[in-house]
């Protein structure tokens, strides 16, 4: 989900460095203090932010970090955060690339990782660059805890197939999988504006839920 | 697939029973020799025969064998293979239950069991009887050959969810999944008149391949 640069991003982002953080490696392992929960769900690549504050809205109990690092994406992600939500203290983001996760977050941290519409990236010499591509696989396998699992949904049929395949191949077990996620109902699961669209179109969401197997 | 019951299918099939065999325990561990082939194709529950013919005309040095319990269905698919098609010499028939594979088959007889448009039993309490349910991956685990897989494909989406679940729980691994299998040209995998229906509606197939795993 790219988007049109926005002049007033990086300013905004500097005068909210105290929620959108850039790099934020003195949190590593304090995470769930600094939010005050028992269970940590992270969203990566969270776009213009809106299936992050819902849900950090539905599950006050819980604690959300949403990842993105397309700065336009991620101040207006964070400007509805602080303008429009009033819950702030069980939320935080980052702007920043994905690949330094293991910077940020302890092993065994994270009790649920969130993809939601991921970057396709459709040309084969970009496939590495999937956010669940094997290299973030093996990240994500170190920061879910025990019981922890990957939540993934998309509208993009070759990321999906692949992705199942991506996560058999690298130490997950698939425990749900749904070729039309929005048939039944799931009121459990924030619906976006930008999810809405296809299902308007009725297109398939695809969907799966993703479990490290460790203990071997 | 079921279909209104022919009173010409079973004196047919009684004719017809060196093709179309009711109970084929004699010939467990030499359907290779009988069919001249090292490759064995089984498709379960074949309804009327479309797949299975078309496959055993466009690969004739493959064996096939097609088990299928409705005699009405199985008296067409029979039919079409005698009075259709040439090629009788690389296929065989069963007309029975699929519960009894293993009075037929040797273990590791099978290089590739075809399950397409299983009846997917959509009631909970019906469940056990579909074709990728337990008490059948149990025996088509122990069935397949080492290198042996099962290709499935269905147009429903509860049936193919469950059964990817199923496979998984069941010691065998994915290798190959997708969710829209006609979107793409498959030319090596033959496409029925049933299949074309659900192509013409737009609706998509579903189709994966599954491998026991062995050697562990």
């Amino acid at each position: 989900m790219r988007m049109r640069k926005k002049k007033w991003a990086d300013p905004y982002l500097q005068d909210h460095d105290d929620f959108c953080f850039s790099n934020p490696i003195d949190l590593k392992g304090k995470w769930k203090t600094l939010l005050n929960t028992k269970e940590l769900h992270v969203e990566i690549g969270c776009g213009k932010g809106d299936y992050f504050n819902e849900m950090a809205l539905a599950y006050p109990n819980t604690g959300w970090v949403a990842i993105e690092k397309d700065h336009s994406a991620a101040a207006v992600a964070c400007k509805k955060s602080i303008e429009e939500y009033e819950n702030l203290q069980n939320k935080r983001m980052i702007v920043n690339d994905a690949s330094n996760l293991m910077d940020w977050f302890e092993e065994g941290e994270i009790d649920v990782i969130h993809l939601n519409f991921s970057d396709p990236w459709p040309k084969k010499y970009t496939h590495k660059r999937r956010l669940s591509s094997e290299k973030f696989l093996k990240m994500y396998y170190a920061l879910l805890s025990k019981n922890g699992y990957i939540q993934m949904k998309t509208d993009n049929k070759d990321l999906f197939e692949s992705s199942v395949l991506y996560f058999l191949e690298n130490q997950f077990q698939i425990t749900d999988i749904s070729v039309d996620y929005r048939r039944n109902k799931h009121e459990e699961d924030a619906i976006t504006e930008y999810e809405r669209r296809f299902m308007d179109l009725n297109q398939p969401i695809y969907f799966l839920i993703a479990k490290p197997i460790k203990n071997k």
